[in-house]
C-alpha cells in the first residue's frame, strides 16, 4: 500500500506533535522514521521500564505501539486536524527483551473519520530482530482541531 | 461473582510482585488494593506522563490497567504460578486529566491456564470520577515458575 | 446509566431495521426487548447452525452479539441515522451449549459519531443461564444516512 | 513465515474438521486451501445472510473468518488435538458487498497452548477483490482431546 499525504508538510507536523508528548522523553523513546502512513519509535531497554521478571513493561511496549499507529494516521491527516486513539488490541507474543524496542506503525485503512492502523513491535537481542507485539487499533481524525494542548 | 483464592497468602505475594514491576514507580503509580479476582492501582497526574494535548498518555492508562488486570488475575493464582498478559484490548473513553487515575481490575472468568479479566479506569477531576477507559485481556497461569526475575 | 433516546420512535426504528436482517430468518434469532441503550436477542440451538463439537458456532454467537450491540447504540440514535459496525472483540468464555442462547446488548458510551457498546451472551441450559461470551464494541453512527437498502 | 505441521495428514484432519461444521453447509461455506499454518473458506453471496442495506451480514463475515484462523492453527497442531477460539477482534473495513467473500487465516505465532492467527477478508465484486475485514484471534490447543462431538 502507498499513500498520498493530505498535507505535504506531514513530516514536520508528525514530529512536532511527538515532541510534545513528554512521555516520551520520560520513557526514552525516539522518533525514528516518519513517511506518508508509515512511522517507527525506537526505544532502549532500561532498568527503570520493567515489570516483574526484568522484560520492558507491556504498557511500554503499548506506550510506542500505540503512538506509532497515532502518528502513521495522523501522518496522512488534513494540516489543521488532530488525531485520538479509540480503541485498540494489543498481542503480546515473546518477552520484551534484549537491548532495543523498536516499533513499526502502519495505516491499514485510511478515512475521513476512521483510520485503521497496525504496529509490529520487534525486540533486538544481540542485533536480531524478533516480532515481540502487535497493535491494531482505531484513530479518529478530528477536524479542525488543534494539535496543540488546550490553553489553561 | 466472589472467588476462592488458592493461595491464603495472595496479598503479600501480589504486592511483592508488584514491587517488582520498576516501571510503578518510574510512573508513580500505587497498589492501593488486593482482594481475591480484584486490584486497585492509582496513579497521581504528572506532567511528563502526557501526550501532546497534556492529558495522560494512553501508554500510562495501559500501564496501569493491564496491571490492574494482570494482578486480578495473579490474585487466584496458585502459591508457586507466574503470570503473563496474553493480550488486551483498551477502549479509550474520555480523555485521562484530572489529578489522578483509579484502575479498578476484576477477574470476569477465572481457568487453568486462561484468566479472563476487565479493567475500568476512571479519571479524578475536581474530586469525581468519570470512567475514562475500559481494558479486556487474557492472562496466562504458568504453573510452577517462579514469579521473581531470572537470574542472569 | 439510564439513556435518553433522541428519537421517541426508537423502538419501532430498531424493530423494522431488525426486520431487515435477513440472517436473523435464517438462523431463527427473534429480537425480545428493546430500551434506550438496550437490545436482548434470542436464538433456540439448531443442529445446522453447529461448529466440529456440537456447540453452536462462535460466528453464530457473533452475528447475535454484533447486533444486539448495534442496535442497543442505534436505539439511542437520530431518526434518520444509520448504524455500523466498526470493530469488535469477542470472548468466548464457555461452550454455546443448552437449548437457547441469550445476547443482551448495552450502550457503554455514547457519542455523535462514536458508541462503545458491550453484549453478554448467555446459554441457557436445563433452565439455567451461564455466561458464555462477551463482546465490546465500535459502532458508528451515519448521520442523515437512511437505515434502508440501498435501491439498484 | 513457512511452517512445519506436527501431524504430516494435516490437511485431511482440518478438512475432516470442518466438514463437521454443520454452519458451512447451512451459509454455503467451502475451503478451499490447507497448507501448514494457512487456510482459505469461500462464500458466494446470499440474499438470506444480510444485514439491513443488503450486505453480508458481519456475522458470516466473523464465522468464515474465525474458521480460517482456527484451521490455520489446527493445521499445525498434534494429531489428537482438538482447537477452540478463545478471542478474536474483527475490523469491519468495507462493505462485505459483491459475488464473493474469501477468508485466508495464517498464524502469526504458533504455540504449544496458544497460537495467534490472522485472517483477512476480501469482498469479490466484478471479479476484483478489496479487503473488507480483518480478525485477529487466539486460538487454544487442546492436547489429548478428541475432534469429535461428544457422544451423547
Amino acid at each position: 500500500l502507498s499513500f498520498q499525504p493530505a498535507d505535504p508538510a506531514f513530516e514536520a507536523r508528525v514530529r512536532a506533535s511527538f515532541a510534545r508528548q513528554t512521555i516520551m522523553v520520560t520513557i526514552g523513546a525516539t522518533l525514528t522514521r516518519v513517511a506518508p502512513g508509515e512511522v517507527e519509535i525506537r526505544l532502549p531497554w532500561r532498568a527503570d521500564l520493567c515489570q516483574q521478571h526484568g522484560f520492558l513493561h507491556a504498557g511500554v511496549v503499548a506506550t510506542i505501539a500505540d503512538s506509532a499507529a497515532g502518528y502513521a494516521a495522523f501522518s496522512l491527516f488534513a494540516a489543521d486536524a488532530s488525531v485520538l486513539t479509540s480503541e485498540y488490541k494489543l498481542h503480546l507474543l515473546a518477552p520484551a527483551e534484549g537491548e532495543l524496542l523498536i516499533a513499526r506503525g502502519r495505516v491499514l485503512k485510511p478515512g475521513r473519520t476512521l483510520t485503521i492502523a497496525e504496529t509490529e513491535v520487534y525486540a533486538v537481542k544481540a542485533g536480531s530482530e524478533k516480532l515481540c507485539a502487535k497493535l491494531i487499533g482505531t484513530l479518529v481524525q478530528l477536524a479542525a482541531r488543534s494539535d496543540l494542548p488546550r490553553s489553561g
